[in-house]
């Protein structure tokens, strides 16, 4: 079982002293899952790179302590030390994760695509379990460290029950296309972006992992679900209007102002530094850009 | 007391499994010191960002119930977690540390100045130590978020005691110029690289932290000292032409062929992934380098 769809990489709470409030991501980890949208939980626009790999354990216990799914969970386990990636990626293995999304380590730049290669080739051997499935995480806009198309191929032929698919956050249809075209086996392609949605699902991919999806999971879904009928191109086009208005603003920080506001609920809108909340301005002009489009939370 | 001189980022030893080779490292940080040369342990050379918290926290402790003095000691401790930072900084200051030195978060990228300046000073408000001693960390070309001159002066302007000084990684000489001539007050800037000695000591900057103070600590010493001697072109002319020959390979690879080669101990040759060891060819060829230059260890 791969995944497939749309996949949330769900934004983090935290509470006044910057902690984790697992409670209110659980809330919205349920609201994600009502409309069967799967939970790529510490993400990049889960802030997951601002968590502590203890406190990304600690919420994964939480989770699943109050009923989460974790065959629905897709956590980001990828770190820049072998030894927290280890550490996490077991932990999520043996809780059950559906799978996990895997940066490469990503201080070190201009490494070898043999130095990547081993990256991920100790973290599979040393978690050692048939259960483990790796989705490769390309996002080199930020990481700044990026897996190329062979680097890729030489991992799925190493690990072929492991390496179960890969999230192209290039931004870059042709590299997307160029996975695709691979037809690796039960290979799984997300994009990071719902701007794609429809021409990935034409073109043979499993879905996106996007933002977005934490606050339009329903329509997002409705698309995938419908891609083959006349109003695909109706759905995909209301979905990017929704994304061009959040693309405005730095990412995060709206998602949270959106889910803070529409929510009434403005604990939601905290963000751990290095990022910034929106300021109140732009955060109405944010809320009502939206309404403009007929958007509701 | 703040720091000046040379300060070596010393490289982190390893263990057949890749695990921490505590005895090596304080064998060679006693090395070190014998030349008069400080220890930024978990620098970008130490592979710092290869080892988890709990790993940097061991060896400082291991460090220290060794005997190896704190005073000299300027870890590397900006993570990408603010929580990390923070419980690593707490630690290394509780210790007795010199200093600590800070990347800032460098996961999220093209984030506002305002943002980085929150991160530090949330580090500097939790850790709340009169002896916390920060030396920013500016590395663009590996963490991919710099520290603007601007940024450092409100920094410094806002925690005059804790802010104490910058290791300038850029390779700028007009950057790390900048930083001198805002003139601030105790304020021990440092260059990256050897190849700067002279001209930092001649400007007014503090010294060097620089990957070939691993190897070459004794000669980097003595250009210190003896900077205003008629000999100082000479000495800068010797350092920079084990400097060009370490350059031609990847420098942390390389760093550990020639301690594992001169010294016979290939253990030291061992690095964590996403890192690859020299190859055997590129290694005899570097040893080879070095010794018709007339290098010894």
């Amino acid at each position: 079982m791969r995944f497939n769809g749309i996949l949330a990489p769900v934004v983090t709470p935290f509470r006044q002293d910057l902690s984790l409030d697992a409670d209110r991501l659980v809330t919205q980890c349920r609201w994600l899952l009502a409309s069967e949208v799967g939970l790529a939980v510490f993400g990049t626009n889960s802030e997951g790179n601002s968590l502590a790999v203890e406190e990304k354990v600690e919420l994964l216990d939480r989770l699943t302590e109050a009923g989460v799914d974790a065959g629905r969970m897709m956590p980001g386990t990828g770190c820049c030390a072998l030894t927290d990636t280890v550490r996490l990626t077991r932990h999520a293995t043996a809780l059950g994760c559906g799978g996990v999304l895997m940066l490469p380590p990503f201080y070190y730049k201009n490494v070898h695509d043999d130095g990547i290669f081993r990256s991920y080739a100790e973290v599979i051997e040393r978690v050692g379990s048939d259960a483990l499935r790796i989705y490769l995480y390309h996002i080199p806009p930020i990481s700044g460290v990026g897996l190329s198309v062979d680097l890729v191929g030489r991992l799925v032929e190493a690990y072929p029950a492991n390496i179960a698919g890969i999230k192209d956050s290039s931004g870059d249809w042709g590299n997307t296309r160029a996975l695709l075209d691979r037809g690796w086996d039960d290979f799984a392609v997300f994009a990071g972006s719902e701007a794609f949605l429809l021409r990935m699902l034409r073109a043979g991919g499993a879905g996106v992992i996007s933002a977005t999806a934490n606050i339009n999971p329903a329509a997002m879904q409705r698309l995938y679900r419908e891609w083959r009928s006349p109003k695909a191109e109706a759905l995909q086009q209301a979905l990017n209007s929704v994304r061009d208005t959040l693309q405005r603003y730095p990412m995060i920080a709206a998602l949270k102002a959106v889910i803070g506001g529409f929510r009434e609920d403005p604990e939601w809108e905290r963000v751990r530094p290095p990022l910034l909340p929106l300021p109140r301005e732009q955060k109405a002009q944010l809320l009502a850009g939206l309404q403009e489009i007929g958007f509701e939370l």
